[in-house]
């Protein structure tokens, strides 16, 4: 086990009827700059209750942040937030518009432009108080300090981090009416970015290693009874709570991280706009089949303990367990290769020089360059 | 599952070498009470340490505090801090130093006597900041805001709650020379502990039993790998991160709890003296003999998924469950009946009065009576 620190400052608020509970949880003075994804909280009947318990604030409404923050959007954000004198954000939405919201935070206190921001790549530790409201379980924003955020002009999407929100309120029942879509790339958002901290080197901690395997079980168990029922409470509460807790800290204490097939993934939505869980979905496989000598043992115990396979070579073992998550994947109706999607091999070479240029390797041991890259992509193809 | 409210903010610092630190957590001008207990500190290198890394800090030192720490004893360490006007608590031991000095951060703010603030059974929020550098695996109190402090007069022991440690270190090492009945009893009380938030009604919450589900297994892997070899890192980094993941808060979200075991295990420690976590060792073989038909479906999943036992009816899985619970706790060489440590039944006679006193029912159903303690305590007896 490596050395770590571990520290994660999130009320979480979670059931029914918790959003009243905004009023209790943002000081009375405040001037809040209310930031919106597309019009859903309106159908879906958040908007009304998050408008009902601040009825005695002085709010400022922004819509419009899309999937895939774009900086072009939030520095409209930053701009109203700062005419309002806005002293609170409050982000009603799903990853991507709390996402965003944390680049607004910590915009509203400084002169810098958002994008220089995010190309810093320093933590910024000045920012708005933030309050988040969820309403799509996918990325885990609404518990950790992260962002990633696109720019439109650029083609480019990076990391930026800074504070924690300082409450989540999560009621399972907002996802009732959630698109089909949007749950099959929650799930498998949330699926790999629990193989992003847990498919790398052996015994290194055997309780997050549990953890990990706690979570991917219980979203093979959960997601087919997602699709036969959505509206099951109990069932979209444990879909819900295992989003947050697959990437709040809680199973990366002392382990190492390999983030390689996410590095991709982003690459893919910058340059096409497919939706993030779904390129992880199409890229997962792939990474696991080109470093499967590098990950065997890894992918052995993932086998074994998540889909109960015991029988066969060492070869059969791991091949099996790859077939069964890219099943996994495609049992929640997406597709996993990228030709499914219509994505040519001009993107496979564009991704490679984006890499090559920045002279980066990514994943747990430093090796994914360009070239391994390129190989995963060409695996991922058809 | 329930509807919960989770915030934990305790800064984990875990590792070799960490407890260096303590003078970037610790703010410069602090005056700090360092609580200590008896002298093990002093021949594992853990004082040298702490001494080394607050060589520039004023501090005055309180040593003593016993297991279960009496706060006949507590009152003393008040007296010291408020003589010196401190402003910070650092308490260096395992959760006997830390929990009683979660009572004294409390009474060095007010007038109140300590064992009132016990009595009135609220929680305190006005508190002295207290760090924690953690030497025994075991109760969990470095990362929640809970403590059980006890009197010598009057043979109680009760729970507290103030706030929680702003940070609390965690260094492997430090349990290398442990003694074994110490490491015993530090992993049956980390054993006990998930299974009062776990062997209850199934169905809450699929994440939180898988998490709990993977503590044990992560208890039952280890136990019998640290018996042989005490000195291994990774092993006693795992038994330390799961103690402390027993009891924070993180497998509780959303499900109910049960506690049973330890409030009859308390009145046996209060009574007799036996260290706590032997207590639970007795106690929870019998809770769960005696309520066995009410805890049905949850101890069938617990078989199953924690001791493999999938054959058999459903009695026979059940005894078997129970059995090996009982075996694991013998295994680590503790009894695990009352006869053994020769407790008298007057004792037992001793706890139903003072349950029956108090009017008290408890257990996840609340109903755990005078009369089912005395159930329990008989069934545990020989």
């Amino acid at each position: 086990m490596d050395n770590f620190i571990f520290q994660n400052p999130v009320k979480l608020i979670m059931g029914k009827g918790m959003i009243e509970r905004l009023s209790k949880e943002i000081p009375h003075e405040s001037r809040i700059l209310i930031t919106f994804g597309g019009g859903s909280v309106k159908r879906n009947g958040v908007y009304t209750q998050v408008k009902n318990a601040l009825k005695d604030y002085k709010c400022v409404e922004f819509w419009g942040i899309e999937p895939n923050p774009k900086v072009e959007t939030l520095r409209e954000a930053v701009k109203l937030g700062k005419e309002n004198d806005v002293n609170f954000v409050l982000a009603v939405g799903g990853g991507s518009v709390i996402d965003g919201s944390k680049l607004i935070s910590a915009a509203l206190l400084t002169d810098t432009d958002p994008w220089n921001l995010v190309l810093a790549g320093k933590r910024v530790r000045e920012t708005v108080p933030l309050g988040t409201v969820l309403t799509l379980p996918a990325t885990g924003s609404e518990m950790n300090n992260g962002a990633v955020i696109s720019s439109k002009v650029t083609e480019e999407k990076f990391g930026f981090y800074s504070n924690f929100p300082k409450f989540s309120i999560l009621d399972p029942e907002v996802t009732f009416t959630l698109p089909t879509y949007q749950v099959a790339c929650g799930l498998s958002d949330t699926f790999v970015h629990v193989m992003e901290q847990y498919l790398t080197t052996t015994r290194q901690s055997r309780i997050m290693d549990r953890w990990a395997e706690g979570i991917l079980q219980t979203l093979i168990e959960i997601a087919p009874q997602i699709k036969a029922n959505q509206k099951d409470y109990n069932l979209m509460a444990d879909f819900m709570l295992s989003a947050t807790m697959a990437l709040n800290g809680f199973i990366s204490m002392g382990v190492s991280q390999d983030w390689a097939t996410h590095m991709i993934g982003h690459e893919i939505t910058a340059l096409t706009g497919l939706t993030h869980g779904h390129t992880l979905a199409i890229i997962l496989p792939a990474t696991l089949r080109v470093l499967k000598d590098q990950k065997a043992d890894k992918l052995v115990q993932y086998g074994e303990r998540v889909w109960g396979i015991k029988k066969g070579s060492i070869d059969e073992r791991i091949e099996q367990a790859i077939v069964n998550t890219e099943e996994f994947f495609r049992s929640l109706g997406l597709t996993t290769r990228l030709s499914e999607e219509k994505i040519s091999e001009d993107v496979i070479e564009e991704v490679k020089k984006r890499f090559d240029a920045r002279h980066v390797a990514y994943g747990e041991n430093e090796n994914v360059t360009g070239e391994i890259a390129f190989n995963i992509l060409k695996t991922a193809f058809k």
